[in-house]
């Protein structure tokens, strides 16, 4: 057995937060063996391995050393400092940061790569990794086609991809989930300073999402910034009289969208 | 029969874009009525008269006079000038507009109202308008609850609501809607310019939608921004150099969501 070949000796969980408890009941769920889960605060590692009913320690020298596999989904801060204190061990280690590069490993281990989901992940929430695009790379080309293939079990949405590129991916996630979420959000404040009910929107969120399976996002625009309706938004600005924040946003990309439109 | 209780006298719908033409199908598809569709260009007239099989004009005097009710579907800063050239009828006049008062038909006849759809509509796409949230308002008590029966049948949810409280509706639907699906219009230009694939932001933008049956937005909200992590959104503005535009709607929401997110 050479060090490539090492894919049934299990997958140890490095963090227990929101990415790693998704990916370690997915994991668990294609069968994969996950054998112990590592966390710096004991009640998140031990709620973790609970959930998986697997071993947890925040003890790194309790992390067993014969694991193939190592992910680690800690925060990009974290993840050096944590890595200098990491015991050696012969597996493939992995993190799952959008905007960390693979190189990150380079002083600690030759065995290394990425195993990037391109999903938002709340810990009150199932989810289904089907068709979750999976993008990963590896130092070496025997540890890249494994990883391909754990994630295509993972979801079926698999490919490599280079840190470079898996940058500009992280960066479009945080536009098309985090910054139209606090929409969402800014949206529903509205309503409920108002005693309205934000749940009225749900059809509108679900039907702008879904318009995208029809339509390029540049043509499923709509609403009063598309031709810069300055009579509504003149009233709008005027509703939202006295918070700077809302009607700075609401001014900014209304520009935005009017002058995209306009191309 | 009193001027009440035409409700089987048919419908003319006035204008024949996105709005008219869905609302049209809805009409038709729940067995009501449509017996003319007018629109100021013939060519839309037609379109729209095609689609659901009722005779179409672009003049105003060839509208029935005779018809229950009268939706007027046109661009909110052309409503009062259509209203002035508008032939007189008995029937009932609402509009479909998110910002304007019901009032704004008080000078033209004396039964008016509101009939509006809390949704977006783009014409390439089919619409399911259950579930939709339909707002109500008249100016007599026997139109309101009519209106509000109509609504019903089209969405099964109805409910009365004023022309104030309507505002703030709107308001939040630009958020909810045009806000961030500008976010995705972003997301999927920083991806082209890269030859990079945006529909693998599907996955990603369906849930982010979909977490909003299990979560309020406030508590759904991750990213960088959440804990302000300066080195991941340096980062990105730096992968934003030389769009003065995006590096300004970057800075301006991650710094709304770390503030909303400290509340």
């Amino acid at each position: 057995m050479n060090d490539y070949t090492d894919h049934t000796a299990g997958i140890v969980l490095i963090g227990a937060g929101n990415v790693a408890t998704h990916l370690g009941i997915a994991l668990k769920k294609m069968q994969f063996r996950v054998v112990c889960v590592y966390n710096r605060s004991i009640d998140s590692a031990k709620l973790l391995g609970e959930t998986l009913d697997v071993p947890y320690t925040d003890n790194l020298r309790e992390i067993p050393v014969d694991a193939g596999l190592y992910i680690f989904s800690v925060k990009d801060d974290a993840l050096s400092g944590l890595l200098e204190r990491f015991p050696k061990t012969r597996g493939l280690w992995v993190h799952t940061a959008g905007s960390l590069p693979m190189q990150i490993f380079q002083p600690y281990t030759d065995r290394f790569g990425v195993l990037y989901p391109l999903q938002t992940f709340s810990r009150d929430r199932q989810l289904d990794f089907t068709g979750i695009p999976v993008f990963v790379e590896a130092g070496h080309q025997e540890d890249e086609q494994w990883l391909l293939q754990v994630a295509r079990d993972l979801s079926g949405n698999a490919a490599v991809l280079s840190s470079e590129e898996r940058r500009y991916y992280h960066l479009a996630a945080v536009f098309a989930c985090n910054f139209s979420n606090h929409m969402y959000t800014l949206a529903s404040d509205i309503l409920e300073i108002r005693k309205l009910d934000w749940k009225q929107l749900l059809p509108l969120i679900r039907e702008t999402a879904s318009k995208l399976e029809d339509l390029a996002p540049k043509d499923a625009q709509t609403g009063p910034a598309v031709r810069y309706d300055r009579n509504v938004i003149e009233k709008h600005l005027g509703l939202l009289e006295g918070d700077k924040n809302k009607q700075e946003i609401y001014e900014v990309i209304s520009n935005s969208i009017h002058s995209r439109c306009k191309k």
